[in-house]
């Protein structure tokens, strides 16, 4: 008998890191362990409740403007929504329409292979080389749009922009995202190339470097005719997608640079800080260029050291999948959780 | 030569009303004259922005637990979102997946065939009958699913939960979508058909009866296996779509239930009020069950007085659309709105 859950849609969902409610050393999600801006926090603590009931400026003005103004670019060129994932999800949702298969590696970003399974887009891993590498010539077959996150998740590793420019030179023809979500912490943005190309989109978001993850915002810079083409999906979908707070608080953070320089100065500075230690007990760490690591040991396998964090309240990150198995992403804390960090380790390594 | 834009999506968007910055009369969007509940004001202003750092809890718990206390159901049965666009548009992709075509009015929220041309979902117009109301017999009709706002917009025309039972009779193999956006203002919800209809979803929206347009929060009411299948989808767009003083807010805002039945009270006095006004002035105004007036005038163009009106900073809705050319749709404010409103009108009728 036919029933109304025959037309479902069914997918395998992303599942995201645990979000225990009680207060542990949370290393697991990627998190800034330093507050937002000053600027933001005051955005927020002085908006006027009463504008509440009005619906917010449905281009986000005010957030797109000041983006615009730090990057340099126009305001044409830049999209925002709610998180890095919105941007993303709307980017494959609008760019890859097409019917040959798109490509990103097969270690990344878990949610890639998710979206593409949510709007039947066509798509192939391509596996990253042995030493957990994006190699460009990989990339220059026939396809239907390219994803790379730059630097990589979760390996951490990033690749020179020049490597990215010749992923595009055999790309014109179709849409090329480069995902920099972690590109402040020490890779180098493609953000110098959307003059030569404009079939580069660069996303971002205010998640890591800039320490809201909560207020949920990601932004997309590229050409205008792609922000043009994002923009007409995102008001076919809902036309208000990021609240009145969130848009002055965003455009206060963006607008406030020392402060986030500053806050990334520190994260990179516990991260140099703790790699030798991390070492020194035997993980194999990847060259990062993001806010955490990815470690492997050689001894311990990598299920154990998590179940035993997770049994002293620290919390990294694990996947049961092929290649990444026997690594953890451990994100980089303050000081004071690095230490509490290396001290579980100690004891559960000896 | 096949270039990037090749592979892009093409839309028809969806576009707004306008959000006109300087201060206007402002009754062409459906908001609240009211602010949102003092208790919603005071978890806003009391957030602790150093939270933001984090991410937001995936389920919004302390929102939906909110919203299941207040409608006496399940936790598991509520799912929330970006507003009640969002909750929708997620709610297409999940179930409307089939071949054959869904039903709604020709006349109606001008979003669902926006989604369903988004989605490359079948779709079919269903006229409504010559006094713009909804006739159940027509969706005793072999059909993918079914979508009745109700009250519909932008007619304001509510239909008894009854007449929706006939609906849901004739169609107990598929998903059935009741948009509620209007329903505190005076139609009846279907809520109470809950316990019989597993294929059943009820949207609401925090935009209209609760002042917060500008927060973005709707939610969905259902049977736990349509939860389920909606959380499936949404966890594979976006874990973390709403934002931790967004949540808070909504909660308290939700258990706050004195306020809104108050704020309620007052915009419906105040269209009970206004609307001989309207009359005498020679509208034709439909019986609204809803926080806006539908109504054309015997004499005077309906654009001929949305652009007079207009002039003079006051800004109701106007669709260049079959059948409706000729109305507007006027939201209710205060009483000194409507006071302007009524004195500029009889400037522009006389």
């Amino acid at each position: 008998m036919a029933t109304w859950q025959d037309n479902v849609r069914r997918v395998a969902p992303y599942v995201p890191g645990e979000q225990p409610q009680r207060p542990v050393i949370k290393l697991n999600t990627n998190e800034n362990p330093y507050p937002p801006s000053p600027a933001a926090a005051a955005a927020m603590r002085e908006f006027n409740s009463d504008l509440s009931r009005k619906y917010p400026d449905p281009s986000a003005t005010e957030l797109v403007t000041a983006i615009a103004d730090v990057y340099g670019v126009d305001k044409d060129q830049v999209f925002v929504g709610v998180g890095s994932d919105d941007v993303l999800g709307m980017s494959f949702l609008t760019f890859f329409n097409g019917d040959k298969p798109i490509l990103f590696p097969d270690v990344t970003y878990s949610f890639y292979d998710v979206w593409a399974e949510l709007y039947r887009i066509p798509y192939r891993m391509i596996p990253l080389d042995e030493n957990f590498r994006i190699r460009p010539e990989d990339y220059a077959v026939e396809n239907g749009g390219i994803v790379i996150a730059n630097p990589n998740a979760p390996t951490s590793i990033a690749l020179p922009r020049d490597e990215i420019r010749r992923i595009l030179d055999a790309n014109r023809d179709v849409t090329v995202i480069v995902d920099e979500a972690y590109v402040d912490f020490g890779g180098e943005s493609c953000l110098p190339l959307l003059a030569e190309y404009d079939n580069l989109l660069v996303v971002q978001t205010y998640s890591k470097s800039r320490s809201m993850a909560g207020s949920r915002i990601g932004f997309a810079i590229g050409s205008k005719e792609m922000i043009k083409a994002l923009s007409d999906i995102k008001f076919a979908y809902n036309s208000y997608t990021m609240d009145h707070v969130t848009i002055r608080a965003g455009a206060a953070s963006m607008r406030d640079v020392d402060y986030w320089k500053k806050m990334v100065a520190k994260v990179v500075a516990t991260r140099e800080k703790y790699l030798p230690k991390l070492q020194e007990l035997g993980f194999t760490v990847l060259p990062t260029s993001t806010n955490f690591y990815f470690a492997s040991h050689g001894k311990v396998p990598a299920d154990e050291i998590f179940e035993e964090l997770k049994k002293r309240d620290i919390f990294v990150r694990h996947w049961k999948k092929p290649r990444i198995d026997n690594w953890l992403r451990i994100t980089v804390g303050t000081d004071e959780e690095m230490d509490a960090l290396i001290t579980a380790l100690k004891e559960i390594i000896r």
